[in-house]
């Protein structure tokens, strides 16, 4: 089984068509990722803080990993097998990203007020994390994902935005068992993959969750079909995540997610859009990735076989 | 057992503090409210559809309700203790709201286009509910419960659209078991209530439940402090339910609904609101109602005793 | 000619169906009302501040003015003839509202942090508002005009918070030399005004203008036809007021603000709204009222006679 | 003068810092930039539509332009002298795109409807515009003007949506006469422009301007400090650009645009940014530049001198 490392790839903080592919392996290839936490490993014991001199970006990927036979629109997909801790814990806190993120609007630099900054380091042991003196479950996933975009005219995404191409999601779905649908957008698909967590609660509303530097493996594939947006499998349901932007509301995106939801219902069961929406009605599921993505679900005991 | 009706008491589509009260309670009184299903009854078999020329308003509730001893500033529960349906059935439909729900701006009645009308007569048995040939848990909830706002500088709020007030929040944690916190803004509290669902999706996408005539039985009572927000405490968590609306993005209400969760759990536990909102960050859970309405939750076994 | 003052009906801070009217006019009469400014006369001298313990709501209105004639489904008409200030000047300052206004999340109230206080009085004389050492220009405004929303399904508004039935949409174009056009939801109409800037900018960015109180002259009438939205008409330009609400964002208040004026435009001239649209996007003109009202503009020399 | 064309350069569609710069310049040096329009010439007569088969993505661009001893963290600005038309003409059009500037929801998908097609040709004469039978002002504008983002932590934009370093602002003040200020994030600026529009109505809202090619010449200079936003000063006014984004609302941008002109105020004159708020509550302007960028002005006559 082939392995990529950060520690050789080196840390990466854009999806970027622009660089050199890191591996290329075969479709149903299974291969094992070396990915570094999200604060870049910046935080590893009390007291120490995410340094900005030191390391400007955040939320570190290792790619692009070429797959060979990924054509521009088409789709591919990776299926989460394993996702291992590699220090034996993680860490959560509040920085001056947080601050932006819980209130996107800079009136704290105006009041020169500010979010203090906090530490702490969260042991991970079996199946618990710790928190202070509470125990958490793990329940590991992959918090971004993706591919990089199309170079003449889309961006070549930040891995801290996400966008059709994936990108920093943060469902907590995407974890051991599930598949990922990618659409792709430059041949060999370009895939990026980092920023595990031990575990992470919907919205990710601090800004970080317990982020841990980790193994992640797993399996790649090529898909059949064109999509518009990632789609997960998890053992129970399927979901289309959509993400926000400039001019698509949280709701355009909900509403979205759920309308690309129907339609995928439609293509894979037959059944029409509309009965797929007012099914999505009684029984859909929201999950709330970060405050710039949402996934509309539905358990797959209701889909027509 | 007091028991009130809408047959006597009339189909209400505002929470009205000028409306005169339909009973008068003692605080921990339990009673039963038998509502009318959101449609105003206009759907009860296939082929029927809205027809907003006879009634032009929806989501009829049943109200005012007077708790005695409910003051101004002070805040009042409703603990749902079972929710019936009284026809042995429910329906779903696509009316015009449904279009604006779907899509907040004109464009479709500037194209001259729109959604198709539809309708689902779904047959409820024991704890299933028939949606065509697929079987739905019985999952029933109350889309809406909230007090009149206060007369003078709040609205007296449709019962359509949700606030500090509550009203029509469609959380499914609304539900047998669950008791709800109300902000009290008139003598008497004014409770109103209606629009319960046989079983509900998150975000209600389509605009509509499974809408059914029901036999709510409801214990209130006074409780202490004064509430900014719903909330509301179920088998397993709390939560705080915020609504969006004017200059406030969905985006926004999330984080409100988490920052008052945050201080709700110090108010509580004692436990430092940062270090809750780092935990929530973990472990805290979003419900969506409507495309109005939030709720950040965080399961009971995470605070500290 | 009549007159009526809030001396005599009181300060109200809802547009009220459920109110007594203080006055019944007949189409085509003028009137002067005489309101109190924004703050409800509380802030007069250098020191003073919004005292919500005294007087918990703010901007206040007068009326409800019955209109005979005006009918539910119908058109009123309010043509600004002139506003003076009463007392010679007006005030301008920053209060708890400021910091909501300002951040739509209670991130300051989290961190124990607020917008300071400050007031300033500003004299008006002839043509200018003294502001400090600046003196400005004197562009007097109606900031809240609207009429009660429907008793059974709509809110009896807020007269902070704008929307279909007009109210607090700060729009500066509502000056002397226009008139408003507002749909009717009550017999009578129930117009309520109130609210005079001495001058305002775009978006009333702190949250308070040169509130002063004033007499103002209006002349009311009875318009053709049935309309979803306000509409005004200046000596330059024709424009439609939307506001955002839940569900509804800024961007979504802006595409219904020019669809809108758009089937105005083909209704008033013939000409195809298609190709209004076409035409909006090279001379369209946006208004921003407050950060919950946005107006789409065209100047009447483009309009086709 | 130096003279750089797309006939050359190519049409590129992002804003892009792994490109090999075009041409370098010395600051303080004028030249002339030939654009081509905005739907990259496939619009040149009658019944010509976008065949987006043929050219997938628009709003092409020239650049990038190096401009010597400009310094990441640092500020260029650009002077626009002139902007002329090259073939006397330009067109406006509703393609696909359109479709989704009105509705940022795939409500019309869903529905399998859409938008008609529709193109203008309009002749350029002089100081007008001609519109069918319709005669506007020639006012001309550049749509797009900003530097590459940072390769390793931002986007490499595309060429159609605006951020932080500039881009498709589609702002109509900047025209002949006025200064753009941008930061820097690579050495060199890395300027691409493009996208010149005849005359142009605020928020774009059918999707497009009255799109020509033109050539633009402009003067590039080093400027002082460090820039959030971009800055532009008219021969009126001052202002400061922003853009929406995930979890940035619309009404979040205008806070921030007049957040970031108080303390530009402050920085520039000495004036306490609270009094600045104060006075833009009064006499600020808000210009919409599309449905993705706004504006926050002030004349330059209120600035203390």
């Amino acid at each position: 089984m082939k392995r990529i490392s950060f520690k050789q790839a080196g840390l990466k903080y854009t999806l970027n068509p622009y660089d050199e592919p890191i591996i290329r392996i075969k479709p149903k290839e299974t291969i094992v990722v070396d990915v570094e936490d999200a604060p870049s490993g910046q935080i590893r014991k009390e007291g120490d803080v995410r340094d900005r001199d030191k390391i400007p970006f955040g939320n570190p990927v290792v790619g692009p990993i070429y797959i060979e036979g990924a054509k521009e629109g088409g789709t591919i997909s990776v299926n989460i097998k394993d996702i291992k801790p590699t220090i034996g814990q993680g860490s959560t806190y509040l920085s001056e990203f947080n601050q932006r993120y819980l209130t996107d609007v800079p009136i704290l630099r105006f009041l020169n007020s500010s979010l203090p900054r906090r530490t702490k380091i969260c042991k991970i042991k079996g199946e618990t994390v710790q928190f202070d003196d509470l125990t958490l479950p793990y329940r590991p996933m992959v918090g971004t994902i993706g591919v990089a975009p199309h170079p003449q005219a889309e961006s070549i995404s930040s891995s801290v935005m996400p966008g059709q191409h994936g990108g920093n999601m943060d469902i907590s779905d995407i974890c051991p068992g599930s598949t990922v649908f990618l659409p792709v957008f430059n041949e060999g698909g370009f895939l990026y993959i980092g920023d595990a967590h031990a575990v992470q609660g919907d919205g990710e509303i601090s800004g970080t969750a317990i982020e841990m530097p980790a193994e992640l493996t797993i399996k790649v594939d090529i898909a059949k079909g064109s999509i518009n947006w990632p789609r997960i499998e998890t053992n129970r349901e399927i979901m289309v995540a959509t993400s926000t932007s400039a001019a698509r509301s949280f709701e355009d995106a909900i509403r979205t997610a759920f309308l690309e939801l129907t339609m995928w219902m439609e293509e894979k069961c037959g059944t029409d859009r509309l009965d797929n929406l007012m099914l999505c009605s009684q029984v859909g599921r929201i999950r709330v990735g970060n405050l710039w993505t949402v996934a509309a679900a539905i358990e797959k005991k209701y889909l027509k076989k």
